[in-house]
């Protein structure tokens, strides 16, 4: 029966049987080591017979091993045991050497990230690569675990579309069986419909832009959250909402994964369970204060504020995230409610150093809708956005949310430079494989 | 404080405030009755008052209502609990009567499925309908559920590919930056690709297929459940996998929700932990015995076949689900491990009388792998395929995996009669809206 290299030091002095892939092999005072990789991690292998070390003569990284051995303790192996006597099968034999190597600690942080995602399905492989899309994974877990206990009900809405739910230029269209369908950017009209169903939905799924930018910034396809939630008083019920998902998610993630954290270098987690909350005006000031830079005619925060406020929060109140409220309405899209003196109901959700999401109470009174609509250039009636419509028509009380990118979460929860990094297999305009 | 409709029974003979939508209204006996529903059920509240009644006048399904009223206990009403003394407030006004009746225990067995569809938005607020979508946000949950608890870790592949992971001509392809893009038939080639990376691996998420046909069948984006694993000692493992998962989460589902299921006129269950397994040749001797049909000749089960072995399973064997294994290689892809004697490595799951899923050993072996790939036309050297020929290349081990449609299943627990009453939004040839 196999063992897993998690669960050998239950097996001491007993002879056990694993198998992986051959992860590093040694030549040590003699002594032949061979590291097998498995899916819980690494178990060190001490190979001594001559006959044993003759089988992976030629054999590269990679290549599938099935090894027994006895286990012994050892405080300088990984895990503080490892196996001797070692008796070696070959299960699937290597024969070239890998495009890229896997043994180094965080090998995306030295390397061309071409070259990294060129190589992906092996690069993958390193434990520190492999360690993002775990605690990726457990984001994600955690994220839906939180929902799900507060009542939210999953949906799947269609990212094959009639029409551009935001209206914007950077869509993606297809022939659809003669017709023109555009991939969805978000599923913003759909969770609000929902909404008239189950108050409270969420959805994560892929969601596509025709971002024409190559930046570290610009992807085409990403993996959104999406979250809205129905009776609510006003947007605050929504700030709410988002950070003590945040809170609880985070702290969770740092409590269960300290390990893969630690050795990736993630930042340390500074975070309370209530943001400060600062107003725009209030927040350029206080960078004119400590910088010098004026940017008190700027209608958002600029990116250096974005940073310094972050950085602010995180020293002085003991919290790496930041509401940024009353925001100019200016950046309303038409299914944002609108609010009073030209402020929006809406805040900026800043978590170390970039704006993570925005936090807008919705229009959900039909006439307002409409004329807003109107005013967008969107035809209420059209067949892309009658039945949205159908659902303010026929009732949908007061309601908000939020969505973000998971890539983008994962990128700053760990301190990655890119977020491309946080994808397996990143999409942009210059790259559509693997 | 809004109370929820499930939580009324713990305020007897206080007053509560409720909101929700307005779902029925009547007068009987003189006193005017109305049903609030919230997203955890219905509530009923008695309207003695002129005043409150006189509130309601001209308002209409949907409409956004705040009730506060005293908690009595009353045999008749849904739950056993009503309000009395009713003090209304409108939270927003619904004026239109809506396009469909969202009060019938079943709407789709009546309305016809484009009258059903046209109007999604006001439809699935019918209880039967939402209860649809909360069982399959369910089956997601538990699936998921146990995956993870089998070490399996999700992963979120690209939907925009290069090239056709299947090859097939039923794909969807768009302009990508002057390139050709395909959108993802399924997440196959990556799945197997990190198994390599995770040894167990899944993903929930859509995939798209340019389905020309009409029927009740056929739709152009599905919710697909990938799951591959590793270090498989043959296919009989991955059987194994698929069977204990099924059988799990679904006794788990019919446990949780067997009031839901109950509603909706659900199958009962009848499954046990191992699946019957017959050879397809046997279940074309017994389909030939018990109706004179000689269907020895075919290469796969025929429709009515798959009806006729489940009924006789669940009958005879108390398991609704059956594998129908040593099928003939001839459908064989260009990934899966050729058997011997032109029998596949892989066999078939009928679920409640049709095919679920297919579950086959993958081919792992470079050599083998890349001469079936050019047997089948398909360059290993492509951009598309390369880095998934990579994988094998530098170690994957013996593995298999299955995969299948979330709304399939959810229809087939139902007993629904078309799977695109169990996609909130479907899309087919003629449905791109809403």
């Amino acid at each position: 029966m196999r063992i897993l290299s998690s669960d050998i030091a239950k097996f001491v002095d007993q002879t056990i049987l694993i198998q992986g892939w051959l992860h590093k092999k040694r030549l040590l005072g003699g002594i032949t080591f061979i590291n097998i990789r498995d899916r819980r991690g690494i178990v060190q292998i001490v190979v001594e017979d001559e006959n044993e070390i003759e089988k992976l003569r030629g054999l590269q990284i990679g290549t599938v091993l099935e090894v027994s051995g006895l286990v012994k303790q050892e405080d300088r192996a990984p895990g503080g045991f490892e196996l001797h006597q070692a008796q070696i099968t070959v299960m699937v034999p290597v024969i070239n050497e890998p495009p890229i190597e896997i043994d180094k600690p965080l090998s995306h942080k030295s390397d061309n990230l071409d070259t990294l995602f060129d190589n992906r399905p092996i690069g993958l492989r390193n434990l520190a690569e492999s360690d993002i899309f775990r605690l990726r994974a457990l984001l994600i877990t955690y994220i839906r675990d939180f929902l799900i206990a507060e009542d939210f009900v999953e949906i799947n809405s269609p990212k094959l579309v009639g029409g551009a739910a935001e209206g914007g230029a950077e869509v993606f269209n297809l022939d659809y069986f003669g017709k023109e369908a555009t991939l969805a950017q978000s599923p913003q009209l759909y969770k609000q419909i929902m909404v008239g169903v189950f108050e409270r939905v969420f959805e994560i799924g892929p969601a596509f832009r025709a971002e024409l930018s190559a930046t570290t910034r610009h992807v085409s396809e990403v993996t959104m959250l999406d979250v809205e939630i129905g009776f609510i008083e006003n947007h605050d019920d929504v700030l709410k909402l988002l950070e003590t998902m945040l809170y609880q998610v985070l702290t969770k993630l740092y409590q269960t994964s300290a390990d893969m954290l630690k050795r990736l270098n993630a930042p340390a987690l500074v975070l309370k369970p209530s943001f400060p909350r600062y107003k725009m005006s209030e927040i350029h000031e206080m960078y004119q204060k400590a910088t010098g830079h004026d940017v008190s005619q700027e209608l958002d925060l600029i990116p250096d504020e974005e940073r310094w406020i972050c950085d602010y929060a995180a020293k002085h109140l003991n919290c790496q995230a930041v509401f940024a409220t009353d925001l100019p309405d200016k950046k309303m899209k038409f299914y944002h409610m609108k609010g009073e003196n030209g402020v929006a109901r809406s805040a900026d959700l800043l978590f170390r150093g970039i704006e993570i999401s925005t936090v807008p109470q919705r229009e959900h009174r039909y006439q307002e809708l409409v004329s807003q609509m109107e005013k967008a250039g969107i035809d209420p009636n059209s067949p892309a956005f009658a039945p949205y419509v159908s659902a303010f028509k026929y009732g949908l009380p007061p309601h908000g949310g939020f969505g973000f990118g998971i890539d983008r979460l994962t990128q700053k929860v760990i301190g990655l430079s890119n977020v491309k990094e946080a994808i397996l297999f990143p999409r942009d305009i210059n790259r559509l494989n693997p």
